[in-house]
């Protein structure tokens, strides 16, 4: 099946029935139904049927899904069942955050480089990881085959970075910089700006 | 206009909108179209028409938009054109770079409260904020009515934590906990966990 036959909207919920396959497994279960992911998530369990139909047959009527299978199955389709470097751009207060995270390197993302241009932060340690001159972020893209970088720089800059990093065959943006970027099509762009998020949620408040 | 009679979706697409409308502004614009607007957010400018008309008549055929009015309409009907109280629970990494942003405080989010229940973070200063005991935030909710949390606690506590903030008022949690929340309808959530964010688009890598 080509990539782009399956809605960007049923990628998007992948790893989020993933997400909650892991903590079903953490507490102790083997097997779940496409009812109880549903029941979980908030969605209907026709939902979860028809977004897994694009990819296959991975329960049985009445068995329902054993939990193991359909996580290594979904790896597989998401591509996670290898590691991808990344790298981050700008150590400010949420990059060396985010630099901190072991959630990346749990799910199998190896922080490859964390950039900046700050003398001051140049050279200084974040975790394991030395925050490098942004001047030899193309040379470690270019030696590791970089495709993943994470956004963590001022809105001014974010545009002309992303620029650059799709140049170097970056191919997958973590946005964190408040601002919609514009990349050609080979190039995706995900989205994190707290802003929008919150300004979403205050339309529903009273 | 009923509140759930527009398209969540449609919603979540305002505030983009907004950000884009200050950055044109920002760049000396007074003025501005859909086509404008749809080619620098890679959206069609057909859908940006339809998006507005859920909400009036914002622009005229051929003179566009005046991004001020829109602007000045948008946060209206977002509900930002008045400042928010919001929490921070829990003041690890995350936490604490989130009460160093400023992007809060300059679109209307002010930060009533920190809070973590680390004996060796209480009590110390993150930018303007002391971290609060989270023993002490039902007060804060209660007395503020805070309405507007973001929870950025480890995922094991985040339903925990989740079902005490609706509990005592809160309607809108914008959640960096890896792990998707149960709550009643009148609660929304709103999810920025960067590990979705990298599976989804691994699966469109080479």
């Amino acid at each position: 099946m080509s990539q782009d036959s399956v809605p960007a909207i049923v990628i998007g919920r992948l790893p989020i029935y993933l997400r909650m396959l892991a903590y079903l497994e953490m507490e102790g279960k083997s097997v779940t139904s496409s009812q109880e992911l549903a029941d979980r998530l908030g969605l209907s369990s026709a939902q979860i049927r028809k977004d897994l139909s694009y990819f296959g047959e991975f329960g049985k009527q009445g068995t329902g899904y054993h939990i193991g299978y359909l996580q290594k199955q979904l790896r597989q389709i998401l591509k996670i069942d290898r590691v991808w470097d990344m790298i981050i751009v700008g150590a400010g207060n949420l990059g060396r955050a985010l630099g901190h995270y072991e959630g990346f390197e749990s799910h199998g993302f190896r922080l490859a480089g964390l950039f900046d241009n700050s003398e001051k932060k140049i050279g200084t340690m974040v975790g394991n990881i030395k925050i490098q001159d942004v001047a030899e972020m193309p040379q470690v893209v270019r030696e590791k085959r970089v495709q993943i970088a994470v956004l963590a720089v001022p809105p001014e800059v974010a545009q002309s970075v992303a620029d650059q990093l799709v140049e170097l065959g970056v191919r997958a943006i973590l946005n964190y910089a408040p601002i919609t970027l514009s990349t050609p099509p080979r190039a995706k762009v995900y989205y994190l700006d707290p802003v929008v998020g919150l300004q979403t949620m205050t339309y529903y408040l009273a």
